[in-house]
């Protein structure tokens, strides 16, 4: 049987929140098993951004990373956010080691091809790197994953985070047993944005049909449970999304996926 | 016999020329054997600094780290100059991963003592975790360090990268034979210091007395001589000091230092 391996995507607002991201990194750190933990940015890029004077493009309400905005990015993402993670993570007993898909050739990707919208260096993946990445986690590391990539020619590109963890995942497949965390500000899915406590306990692919079909997942939502059905489709063996509380193994309330 | 390990230490103004840092990475790129790039971060953070109106401290011309210095040393060293770099060498076939000491436990100092002056958040180093970075060589990884550290309890740490050079250097002196170069803008360490082609081309301890009776090595010069021979006398084999060409492998005139 293989071995498990556990990946946990946080979101912004964890990374924003001091107390909170410290907490779920002690929960990180409790987790039994081979693990990666991979985060986004949050506002902190954009807030970086305001503050250097470089103004955030939009095209059709679409985010364009300029050459500017994708310094901004690596100095936040693959600086500030990463390596603070990767010291507190230490300090807790689990030997991290700070990645982005450059590092290793972990993750390798292709600029988006320009159809509608340039997105600028906005990297959409090729491929994942699955010997590499478990060479680390055989030899006891345990990476963290900032949401940047690279072309393999030199070039450094902004990636989704959500992509990258459910990447991983697939990827990882070959050696590995996995699940997929998805951590973010609300308790699962909800039936009802405007409820809290409408979560849906669990999701299969018959459900996910008749939830697309009934309008009750949309916007943000849709790209992350793409995502998660992909993971899914592709020998994952499931995937979670919750806050906070999920990785804390307490008894709680959120939302699973399995085909 | 043991493998031989390279350890080139590149300075802030070959980081601030990019032309002439790519051609370092291609030479780097091509030297034999196991291998580890550290770098600093020259003027980039300070001029960061500048633009997020963060003033550099100084006490008694010493530069002081605050919380916001470190902020800018992270996302500056650990993130832009780092991240390029390892995306780079990706593209010139070399498998970098990078590190800071936090990642993989690779390096951990303490805040330096307050004595007469407070330098804030700048690292002292303790231990250099030579198994961990050994075990990334061995996979076939090539470290590419920046100039932080940590504490092990969370905390990042500012620490000099001529320092972390030598640190590895001898640390890993248990598994390689170990070469470290330091590369500057200077052929070597000069007798004269408005003659650039009066490079000394051998130091061993007996001349190095002298010159520092003579006054010959003074300023900037002396704390990398002595990171120099603290390295020769831990077991280095060999410390070389040049610009790029050094390097390259071409027939050049440079210092190498011998106990």
């Amino acid at each position: 049987m293989k071995e498990t391996l556990s990946i946990v995507k946080i979101g912004g607002n964890i990374i924003e929140d001091n107390d909170g991201l410290f907490q779920l990194l002690q929960s990180f750190s409790h987790m039994k098993g081979a693990k990666i933990l991979v985060h986004g940015g949050g506002k902190k890029a954009t807030e970086m951004g305001n503050k250097l004077g470089i103004e955030a493009k939009m095209t059709n309400g679409r985010r364009i990373t300029d050459a500017q905005s994708l310094d901004v990015a690596v100095m936040v993402y693959g600086g500030l956010v990463n390596k603070n993670i990767v010291a507190k993570l230490q300090g807790l007993g689990t030997n991290s080691i700070g990645m982005s898909g450059a590092d290793g050739g972990s993750i390798r990707a292709h600029k988006r091809a320009v159809q509608e919208v340039d997105f600028g260096f906005v990297g959409d993946i090729e491929a994942v790197n699955a010997q590499g990445v478990f060479s680390l986690l055989q030899t006891g590391f345990t990476p963290v994953f900032c949401a940047l990539t690279h072309d393999g020619k030199g070039q450094l590109l902004n990636t989704n985070a959500d992509t990258i963890a459910s990447e991983l995942a697939v990827g990882l497949t070959s050696h590995f047993e996995t699940t997929l965390y998805y951590c973010f500000e609300k308790k699962g899915v909800l039936r009802n944005v405007s409820d809290e406590n409408s979560v849906i306990t669990h999701i299969d692919s018959h459900s996910y049909k008749t939830l697309l079909e009934e309008g009750i997942i949309s916007d943000g939502m849709l790209p992350k449970l793409h995502n998660c059905f992909y993971a899914l489709q592709n020998k994952v063996k499931k995937v979670c999304i919750g806050d906070s509380s999920m990785i804390r193994n307490e008894s709680t309330t959120f939302t699973t996926l399995t085909l």
